[in-house]
């Protein structure tokens, strides 16, 4: 079952240290859909509901209907000789020439499947199946009869026990399947405590985004659960069906046969399969009918309607599951894995639909609601905020103030800091009103009007109402040059401080991020002068507004093209600002308010918690977003030293800081970031981790900067002919092409990769996964973000896909 | 049962209409928790996993340690001569003494509790119990063994059959418990299936926000469920303890009892008592510390922290439900109702953690989590987007833009309209940067510099970069001043239009929503001469930018506030600022892009779907947000038409409306606002809705007009010395307080009002409950704010607090 892995020559075979790929991948996300062959899986709501027995009454239905019917049992627990695959075949009688019934993997004993799993490591045999094995022997299974079949086919896949029966490796069956994202019929429960058990298992498939639509049990006379649950259900759009009980089992084999076959004749449960059928129908009337009434109702965020050519543009997401979306395609009206290559916009930790973060969601959401905060406090929000201040905000923060996104997050910092330098400087009016901030160039806070008018204004990207109020500074960036780190200084520097050299070259990464090392060194003298000399030219300059802030993205700035910048210059740049104030009182904030928008680059997406540390140099205010909240809801956090809070601190209302949106700190998204940051904690100790940060450690100097994307790829990419530079540092690889027209309405790197977007780019073998990869650009820059748990192999196969795709395009 | 309801002379008894008050009131939240007595509840996996058995083992381990014990037993469905409470009773030996044993109803059949109701419900001796009478009976024998307890005590309360069994009215166990909030005992399920069981019975818990404090279930050698469910619970915080099951029943009465005695004896169980103690210690400990922690930690949004006293001036909400916090008396130790007067800022529809939001949002999180939005669909927010269009958007709008919230889609709102307007004139570079609005004074947007910029400048409401951008008109006001509708003409307008009277009293407020109806009027005209003639002389005017947009909140501004603005004055305004520009292409917007911010105003805060059908005038662009999403999470929309659309529809890139947030268009804040509309589709059929649309129908002029509120109430209330004005309508209650000093730092609503903060105001009777109401005040306006679905009985019981406290400070 091992398949061959195609490895490029960059990866000097490491790929082949025996990890079977395709496995990894292909459980991240498969949804299996076909028009042809309705699929339906079989979860009972606990053991011993009957699913067998009326998966057999629906088997017979379906071939009644002339389909060609497949039955798939993918673990039977039972005892070999009643294997519930033999049992659907004895009993389809004539109609058996168009059922298929196979079991995956056999078991002879009537327990759990934790402890078959338990007892058949101990035979020869057998071995315990992991789940990748597991699903990818399904999903082969289902793709062989969905071509098998030649007209209209019905498929039955039955679980073995309830919904969170564990499966053989340990997880349980609904996490076990939930990559295949198959609708789900329940088998409910007809027993005393059976209303009870149907309802939380229906809740349980809820929990993992499960499509449930049919559920059907037993009748029972005395205990007349179906009686409840049918209008519970139909409440909630689901028919419930209750059929007869089979006859009790007769010890006589003959006999036995024929009673059932008695039952099975007499049970009429064809309107259950028609309507499966029809919601069949509807699923793919509304899969089909997506694109269009997306382009009809939809105004999409930074997208130009006028290029998108119709429906084939658009991209309709069914589902998505660790780092795939499930991708309708109307030509062939089946799901395809898409590889979510800009982790959703920056935003996932974890991949998509992780459980944790739904019940932390759901936990939330059953205990708050939302409950207003001014002078309020709960427990996810306080919890948080204690968090917040231990990490990102650790020795320097006092206080947390919440919002809902990046750039709201940014304006209440800039609040903060115009204020904090306001009162400090005793001004008044017109005077506060035109203040500006130092920044760099390049840098982008958000879209809100305040968080833009903290940027300067160049290129496309403004507005009516955006006035740039400030000064940015041009700064030296990094970038992997021809397999070396590269310090590219900007000619205003080099201008002013009589500099013949524009670029330094480096030795390695972790020299150039080694901060504190390079303090003292020549270029963090030329920094200082050039800043100095800077600062001080301002003063005289016109046009220029009063300074009232240092605004920065500490290491990357993300959106304005994915700007590498020199760390050293940064730091040195917080240093001047400050040692230009001597006078300021102990314990404050001196020369400017320095805020740190970390909302792109804090919580490990850089590798990093916070990016503080390695600059060495605290914030007075700094904002965390995005991955805040693993990836599920918007929710900002903006935090302060005391000195800034203090500026704000009277028995003054009017003084206060008069900012609040409703869903001020909502106690959804607080319990779900405390989830996230219990989740990195733990994923922080990982093996991948260590893996990971071990290939970036060269032997003789201990780097403080790691990345998940191999170094040598990085390396291999940055000789390429038509890359210009590339950087890696955490879950981000930035590729910059070579291209005459750069900036953000550049097309060059889109065209560049646009093969790997294609499904079977980089996949030579049948055998290997086959999927398209989505990314973004930023004009010619291309850049590619895992989440912090992508499997490595995943991260290996598509930096095969990149290398493939440069390589043909060059 | 049935308490004396105290009615306030306005109510004019409609209170007495046979409802007992109380017990609607007391479901809505009572949790409970005292110091001195731990309460648990215990919550089966199933039926017959065991409850009484392991809570009479509890009950004995307590009993040991010198607590005093009391056993609930609120239903017992057993045969009356085995009784659970007779069972604990019988077991408890010499310790018998200690514990107090009860059940509260009985039945005498072994079927599930939904069919025991419709037994006994054809018995002339037992009803079916409502919930409330049910979960009352609880609360009242819960507060009277607290009461009673001496030293330390414990108490268990065991539920009936499975966490989703239904209860005598039909509701299941978890939900109908749910007001008391207590932490939870879960019995698991060691048979085979019962890992199943347990795991999905906990994610009901869960989706109820219950605190699940330890799993109990018994030892089976055979399929070892608590080996596979200890680490997996341990990995979520609780602990799972595996005991020995209890002995074969013997038949002999004698022997049964010495082997059962013999079997609790033998077992240990002390540890899981002592663990559960420090749980509830733990819990207090953490509740305690709640405020001076969130006073060092939490930055509030819109508090002077330097007016907030200390410790006691913190709401600690440590849950909440339906309408009411349970918030936190440290003095006392115990949790408190508290009402949730402002509906949590403005943003709940349903009260809070209703179930049907928490399982959309479970759904959307597991099926998708987040995905990026750019040039992509999925259904949740494909429905809403088409929900809204059919919605406010009806006739109107083309184009869904989604954002996180009020602010960032009034931020869209106005990059929209102002480009709108740039391209329709041509207008370039500085040009662009110099436009205004045209409002209304008083009005509010958002808290984003943007949105702040689009109103005027007045007032404390304000800050460093805030620069006011446009021309603000004074409007006419509505309200009811000692009985009857009063408008309010601006002195700017009396002045202008020559008129002596400065107010208009009506007949009814139907006649004055009657915008249709009222354009024909004398008013209309001089609306018409005033609007004209200002815009008329702002061409001329110096200081006021180039006007782009017409911007307002239809019939309330909200935040600055609860301003009830004269709705002829805006549809006359809407229509002058069109009918200047008599040449615009046809089907396109005119005058101005007209925007209406129907964030607060919107989905029936005002008791209308939107405010626009009232207006009779279409705007081009709107924003809905707070409701939503029913309260949960932050989600906003900007609703366009497709003239406005058209404005960034080239095949340039840097055309585009480049804005967009990370999380835009969220699944999990989509559907839930899918479900919201759901939810306020039945709601708006429903017996109350109908019910209180009757009483402000007069009988002569049938109103588009309504309100939760009593009318006769907001009349009696008008009229009372110490209030200013008052109005009405939909949700909201607006009080304005007589008060030299009125505006936004004024204390004056906050001190009239004080007294219903405390807890037993308004109730005479030890009977009736007590609870405190939460409220916010805009200056010397009170307002309060109810959900879609508050009870009236609640709203009732609110009126007469207000009415109270009203008179004895007047």
């Amino acid at each position: 079952m091992r398949a061959k892995v195609p490895t490029a020559g960059h990866l000097n075979g490491r790929l082949a240290e025996g990890l079977a790929l395709w496995r990894v991948i292909l459980t991240a996300a498969m949804s299996l859909l076909f028009k042809h062959l309705r699929i339906h899986q079989i979860f009972g709501a606990n053991t011993d509901v009957g699913k067998t027995i009326l998966t057999t009454a629906l088997v017979r239905a379906s071939a009644t209907l002339k389909n060609e019917v497949f039955y798939l049992k993918p673990i039977s627990t039972g005892p070999i000789q009643d294997a519930d695959d033999e049992h659907v075949l004895r009993h389809c009688g004539t109609l058996k020439d168009r059922v298929h019934a196979d079991c995956l993997y056999r078991f002879h004993v009537p327990v759990s499947p934790h402890l078959a799993a338990q007892l058949a490591a101990g035979e020869e045999s057998q071995k315990i199946v992991p789940d990748s094995t597991f699903i990818n022997s399904i999903s082969s299974y289902v793709q062989r009869c969905a071509s098998r079949a030649g007209g209209p086919g019905h498929m039955y896949v039955e679980t073995a026990g309830g919904v969170h029966s564990p499966t053989l490796s340990g997880t349980t069956q609904l996490e076990c399947y939930r990559p295949l994202f198959l609708p789900t019929i329940l088998i409910g429960d007809s027993r005393l405590g059976g209303i009870s058990a149907t309802i939380s298992a229906y809740e349980s498939l809820l929990l993992r985004g499960y499509i449930v639509d049919a559920i059907l049990l037993f009748r029972d006379d005395y205990y007349r659960n179906s009686e409840f649950l049918t209008p519970y259900f139909a409440e909630r759009g689901i028919n419930v069906t209750a059929v007869d009980a089979p006859p009790p089992k007769a010890s006589d084999l003959a006999e036995n046969f024929t009673s059932t076959e008695r039952y099975y004749e007499d049970l009429n449960i064809l309107p259950v399969v028609q309507n499966l059928d029809a919601r069949h129908e509807q699923r793919l009337v509304e899969l089909d009918s997506m694109p269009r009434r997306s382009l009809d109702a939809l105004w999409w965020p930074f997208v130009q309607h006028g290029l998108v050519k119709g429906e084939k543009d658009v991209t309709v997401i069914d589902s998505a599951s660790c780092d795939f979306f499930s991708v309708y395609n109307p030509q062939t009206s089946s799901l395809e894995s898409q590889l979510d290559g800009s982790a959703s916009w920056w935003t996932q930790a974890f991949g998509h639909a992780h459980p944790a973060l739904t019940l932390a969601a759901a936990r939330a959401s059953g205990r708050y609601g939302h409950v207003m905060f001014p002078q309020a406090t709960h427990t996810p929000a306080l919890q948080l905020a204690e968090r917040l201040l231990e990490g990102p905000g650790k020795d320097w923060a006092s206080r947390v103030f919440f919002s809902d996104d990046g750039s709201t997050g940014m304006e209440i910092a800039l609040k903060m800091a115009l204020r904090a330098f306001s009162v400090r400087h005793k001004l008044e009016g017109k005077e506060r009103k035109e203040l500006g901030v130092l920044g760099l160039r390049g840098s982008y806070h958000g879209d809100t009007i305040g968080a833009m008018d903290a940027c300067a204004e160049e290129g496309v990207y403004t507005c009516e109402w955006h006035n740039a109020k400030g000064y940015w500074l041009d700064p030296p960036t990094i970038s992997i040059q021809r397999g070396r780190p590269v310090i590219a200084l900007p000619p205003a520097l080099t201008a002013s401080e009589g500099m013949f050299e524009s670029t330094v070259v480096s030795d390695s990464e972790s020299w150039v991020y080694d901060v504190a090392g390079r303090l003292k060194t020549p270029l963090a003298e030329v920094y200082r002068g050039y800043i100095s000399r800077t600062l001080q030219g301002l003063k005289r300059a016109r046009g220029v507004p009063r300074l009232a802030a240092l605004v920065l993205e500490p290491l990357v700035m993300g959106a304005g093209g994915m700007i590498f910048v020199d760390p050293l210059f940064q730091r040195v740049l917080v240093d001047v600002v400050r040692e230009r104030d001597p006078a300021s009182p102990s314990g404050s904030w001196r020369g400017l308010p320095v805020i740190y928008d970390e909302v792109f680059v804090g919580l490990y997406r850089l590798g990093m918690q916070s990016t503080i540390p390695l600059l060495g140099a605290t914030p007075d205010i700094s904002v965390n977003a995005k991955i805040l909240t693993g990836g599920l809801v918007p929710l900002a956090a903006t935090l302060a030293s005391d000195s800034i809070f203090r500026a704000f601190y009277s028995t003054e209302k009017a003084e206060a800081l008069l900012h609040g949106h409703s869903y001020t700190a909502h106690a959804l998204g607080c319990e779900v970031a405390n989830e996230t940051f219990k989740l990195i904690e733990k994923e922080a100790r990982s093996k991948a981790w260590l893996a990971a940060q071990a290939r970036w450690q060269a032997p003789d100097a201990p780097s403080t900067v790691w990345s998940f994307w191999d170094p040598q790829f990085v390396q291999a990419v940055s000789r390429l002919d038509t890359v210009a530079e590339v950087m890696a540092l955490g879950t981000v690889l930035s590729i910059k092409v070579k291209d005459s027209q750069a900036g953000y309405v550049s097309q060059s790197a889109q065209t560049l990769l646009q093969s790997i977007r294609e499904r079977n780019n980089g996949s030579s073998s049948s055998e290997i996964p086959q999927f398209s990869v989505h990314f973004r650009t930023l004009g010619n820059v291309a850049y590619f973000m895992t989440s912090l748990n992508t499997a490595s192999e995943t991260i290996r196969i598509l930096e095969d896909k990149i290398w493939k795709a440069l390589q043909n395009s060059g």
